[in-house]
């Protein structure tokens, strides 16, 4: 930092070349001949030249520059996420400015102006707060994951088909009733078609259950009080059935296996519990709890592709407007582990 | 992004002051009048002028970014440290650009070079690959956080002192024998002072003990495997005798935990362990598992404080020099569960 910075003046001096050779060196590369490109090229090793992003973003608009939007990281699902989108750099190059919390509408309006202030080129949002439509009408590409995304591209688990692949291997399991627990979910958050895959799944074959929707925040406390009040309830509505219970994440269902377990010391053969997403606490719970996996590598990777392909693409076609919108549906896949097992 | 940029001449223009002074409004506001102040401020909103930082980091050199290099997301640590991290913005507005992963030194590097290109104020590194000399070298402020930190400042939990608590509540709860599980560590590692912590505990009460030391990756498998090798051995050399085990994080107390409780459905009484950390997973265990805390949002907020009172002082001084270093050391919480109950 000492040092005095290197110029395109000092470089082009030193080469020989104009700055405006210099200049192009630099944006658009392949418009110089391989020779020139490696004199360039020596020349700045040469002169202990190091290149200030800074000043090139001015030059080319390329910051490089990813925002992510994310609410928390307690809940293992994101903070999986947040690994697997930081670890695509090897991939993409991207650099990723990351805002965390879901503080309320004026706080993420605020993180979203200033990374549009530091002209990031594209946007991923895991939050739920702001609408799709008012993340597109800040003209940059956006990729959503798990939220509503009317107006946005977006990846997300097919949570339809995991809502029936849950309700399946319960009904293997042989259950009486089948209770699903969500959030009071409106219809256009893609999660809400767990409801719709385990609704279909229990009219399909004629059987007895039931939902129950509450909004719960994320934290320890409030979702082991609710857990324990439901338990308290199912037991006393459904004694001697065989209670099949599907919860809308892996964090649920290790609170529910633990409040059996510190019960009964078992999970008594009364009880079949599925989880989802695959986190690593389904996998490392005492009883290892079966879960529906989100496949987070792939939903990732898919989202950059598509933030990466549309910022390209504006590239080229110095358009402003958004292309047509792509929405990806990745697959769950079923894990069969200790608490689902036939009777 | 369709709309024309808005450029100080416009502002010029539209206010009648020169652009001189428009510059002076957005680096040196305090040069103003308040009354000029609240001129251009109210143009700038019927204008409706939108900041563009990169241009004002040309201007000024305020990126007000931070760096920080984190080995990964898995360890619960890790990702409640981000997020408190992250959450500081709200206090001092600093944006952060996050690397995770610990790939080798030399993608580290490039992590840095990366970092440097975007003229980054500061670093928070919590990896421990490169050396702390390396970091200082490359001339901005640093702090580390529970790595070597011979040449950078730096925030750690007072390690000594939770040895020495956790050996202590061993010892209250009437232990025979006390074992304590460390990685390989080398002495200059701030964690190393729970290995003293726990041998002077143990020396000051003549207790039989002995350390297990063993570089073990952070997966699920990798330590799995390792703990049930313990466990085995620990039973096999130490029949009838109540055994401490003092773990070198939460997430090894809980795998130990549940190996215990799979094989014998309770945790045997011959069996006391506290962990390290005080993570979720401690307190969200079947059995509630004691841990010694540490105050991630405190050495979060120490860190941020450090880091900007040096930013701060740069800019004042206009040093490339660092000053002193700081060393913060915040003082651990022992927290009492179930799994170190009085015989």
């Amino acid at each position: 930092m000492a040092k005095k910075n290197i110029t395109f003046n000092d470089i082009a001096q030193y080469t020989g070349f104009s700055k405006t050779t210099i200049s192009r060196y630099f944006n658009y590369p392949d418009s110089l001949t391989l020779e020139n490109q490696k004199k360039i090229g020596d020349a700045l090793k040469r002169l202990n030249y190091h290149e200030n992003k800074v000043a090139r973003i001015l030059a080319n608009g390329k910051t490089e520059f990813i925002g992510i939007i994310i609410p928390n990281l307690y809940l293992h699902y994101y903070s999986s996420m947040l690994n697997e989108i930081l670890s695509t750099y090897e991939k993409f190059g991207y650099k990723f400015i990351v805002f965390s919390g879901s503080n309320g509408e004026e706080t993420e309006r605020e993180y979203m102006k200033e990374l549009l202030s530091y002209k990031i080129e594209g946007m991923i949002v895991l939050s739920h707060t702001i609408s799709s439509e008012e993340l597109a009408s800040y003209g940059i590409p956006v990729v959503t994951i798990e939220r509503e995304d009317r107006y946005t591209n977006s990846v997300n688990t097919d949570n339809y088909l995991g809502g029936v692949q849950a309700t399946e291997i319960l009904y293997d399991a042989g259950c009486d009733v089948y209770l699903h627990i969500n959030s009071t979910l409106s219809e256009n958050i893609p999660s809400y078609g767990r409801i719709r895959g385990f609704t279909d799944t229990c009219g399909k074959h004629h059987l007895e259950h039931r939902i129950f929707s509450k909004e719960i925040p994320d934290d320890y406390e409030s979702i082991q009080n609710y857990m324990a009040e439901f338990l308290n309830t199912v037991a006393r509505t459904y004694p001697g059935k065989r209670k099949g219970i599907f919860l809308p994440n892996d964090t649920y269902a290790g609170i529910l296996c633990n409040l059996l377990i510190r019960q009964y010391r078992i999970i008594p053969d009364e009880y079949c519990i599925i989880g989802f997403d695959n986190s690593p606490a389904s996998r490392e719970a005492v009883i290892p709890i079966s879960t529906i996996g989100q496949q987070i590598e792939a939903i990732a990777q898919s989202a950059m592709e598509i933030l990466v392909a549309q910022i390209n693409e504006r590239k080229h076609t110095k358009s402003s407007l958004p292309g047509g919108l792509t929405h990806k549906v990745i697959p769950p896949v079923p894990i069969l582990r200790e608490t689902t097992t036939k009777r």
